[in-house]
């Protein structure tokens, strides 16, 4: 009767809210404190005081008319020039105001930029393992999600695969960097590679290849340097957002930066102010962008994740467990020690430890731990972790 | 190279920019209080104080981590629960947490409840005239849209037109009451009757078929009942929005209703949480989402577009036009004294009257004139409209 894409969607949905159903089965049985749920990238950490300011201070300095009203699709040109300024300031690039679309989260720019450039059948390469949510996206706009794995054990991206992997029809591909769920930042040797592919894969074919470059954990890095990928490739899109570094995820705030040097730059900065009217975003949410204008020198509070880090990996691998070191994100990527996510993951689950099989990711054999929780969290889960090394016969 | 969707829909979007840009042209030539822009639905009113209060109360006594955080996809519960009351008291209705969906906006509400229902091929029927987007939400979903003509002089809605509309793709009617742009209320004599038409055509194809209301202008009705369509017809999905009821258009703020009697139930409201989450939405804006719901009782100015109402439809009635008395909404929908919608909205130009010609809305021989302005906007105009009437001959 329904939409058959929804239906299968649906069907799928129910696996993911079995697991957390069984999460809130434990807390029930165990209570809340005693279960140790690394399953969700949901940041713990509060918002920097900044953001509760800025909000106070627009609600008192701005009128309500300008503060809740329409505004051009693409957002507050005021909010968009110094959003292109302070990426200037950054990363030495020339943006203005007409380079930046402001969107309802980093979910909202992908599905902006994908319904902007996919006709049905068209490609779109992921780099596994990934973000489980790009194939429904893609999905949305009847394209077609083609999954190149990356490297182990570093999983910096592989330029030979990816080579392969491109075709005719390919119009995009999606990076994900510092990546979820491997914590790991590429390279600037790395985006250089996928950069040579790609140009080289486009004048082969005569086609346009654009890298849709996610980043909502960019400023959660660990002292690595994370390239801004826009120097390295000229048909790039980045897609931004606010929920990670101001601890904002509900409120959907982000951004487009699409640079002038991309192929058909005025229509595509056009379809994609278009694309945020026509799926119903209309603009970004108004009060919310006015907020992240005046707190972009705002930040997390990153040395918290960073302990939080240095606690888990330290913790895992003197138990003899093999992890990928997280040089970003809040994820630690870890190998099932006998390369059963699935049935890992599950014997976690007895010591109410959730963690999320790699397979979920198109990353079988590993498994994401999310370390976005309190250190306490990870501090009590210890005990669990060593008798899960000690089932599994494993030696620290 | 790019979506071919996305460069039709830029295409029309130039002739907009176009009326956009010439409106622009003359605030520059004449001065901004020189021009009587009624061609938007942008409230000009300020949110009530309410607003204000309750995101200042939320922020100090709401932890950041639960204000900004993620929630369900259909929104956070408590939220959902006083929605539901709210609807209950005023309505008669027993909704529940488990009917009520937050959206960005209306927009994204029907984005969404599209998204749930169609495959493609599917046709939606729009009861002209309708608010333009409607077409474009459709097209995202590969639906067809079929538009029925509403009757003129009253602009009630057409059960007999409708009835010979209905195929056996029928998925869904989208209705609007108050409506955009003509400012008529449905009438429950005009509901009953398209739900017996519904009714019928259901058990005739062995299908189901949907109304999907969409509601922006719910609280925006002087004197007349807004019958509540769930009492009429079972496969109703509602979508409402605060964007005029509290002025908050820029937020992206609103609610899908779903009652537990539509086909389906259980899948209907899965897949519209799963599809709020894929296409990107993720969940409504979170602080917005709490704020409205400690404004259930607040209420935007009505009487002062009561007011502009009685200004507008008195001044031009006398002047000799022909207009529908809106009983709702903040738009006159008035005929074109010759019937040529375009010509009648070039000449008001002359005059630095900006209107809309009803074209756009599937409604040849009318304009859209919106009354969401400041008073003066009115009467400082009406020198125009009097040059205006005296071109086209009219005599008051």
């Amino acid at each position: 009767m329904i939409s058959e894409k929804m239906i299968k969607l649906a069907q799928n949905n129910s696996v993911i809210r079995a697991m957390f159903e069984e999460g809130n089965r434990l807390a029930e049985q165990f209570g809340r404190d005693k279960v140790y749920d690394f399953s969700l990238g949901n940041p713990n950490f509060a918002a920097p005081a900044a953001v509760k300011s800025a909000i106070i201070d627009i609600l008192n300095d701005t009128e309500p008319t300008e503060i809740h009203g329409y505004m051009s699709n693409a957002g507050f040109p005021a909010v968009r020039e110094v959003i292109a300024k302070s990426i200037n300031k950054k990363h030495g690039t020339a943006f203005s105001t007409g380079n930046i679309i402001m969107t309802v989260g980093a979910a909202g720019g992908l599905n902006v930029a994908l319904k902007t450039l996919l006709n049905p059948g068209d490609e779109v390469i992921a780099l596994a393992p990934y973000f489980v949510e790009y194939g429904n996206y893609v999905n949305n706009y009847d394209g077609k999600l083609v999954v190149v794995p990356a490297n182990p054990p570093t999983f910096q991206p592989s330029a030979e695969a990816l080579a392969e992997a491109v075709t005719q029809r390919t119009k995009a591909v999606i990076i994900n960097t510092p990546n979820n769920p491997t914590g790991v930042v590429y390279t600037a040797e790395s985006l250089r590679a996928i950069a040579e592919v790609l140009e080289a894969k486009q004048k082969e074919f005569g086609t346009s290849i654009f890298i849709i470059s996610d980043e909502p954990y960019r400023e959660l890095a660990y002292g690595a340097d994370v390239p801004w990928i826009t120097k390295f490739y000229r048909n790039t899109i980045v897609g931004y957002s606010w929920s990670k570094s101001l601890s904002l995820p509900g409120e959907r705030i982000g951004y487009l930066a699409i640079p002038s040097e991309v192929d058909e730059f005025e229509l595509v900065f056009d379809a994609a102010s278009i694309a945020t009217r026509v799926l119903g975003f209309v603009n970004a949410p108004s009060l919310i962008q006015l907020a992240v204008a005046r707190c972009l020198d705002a930040s997390t509070d990153v040395a918290a994740y960073d302990a939080n880090r240095a606690l888990l990996y330290d913790g895992l691998t003197k138990l003899g467990f093999e992890c990928v070191k997280p040089d970003g994100a809040f994820y630690l990527w870890m190998k099932a020690p006998d390369g059963d996510d699935k049935a890992f993951s599950a014997a976690a689950k007895k010591y109410n430890i959730l963690i999320v099989p790699g397979t979920s990711f198109a990353g079988p054999g590993y498994v994401r731990i999310a370390y976005c929780v309190a250190k306490e969290t990870i501090e009590n889960s210890m005990m669990g972790w060593v008798s899960l090394a000690a089932e599994y016969g494993l030696k620290g």
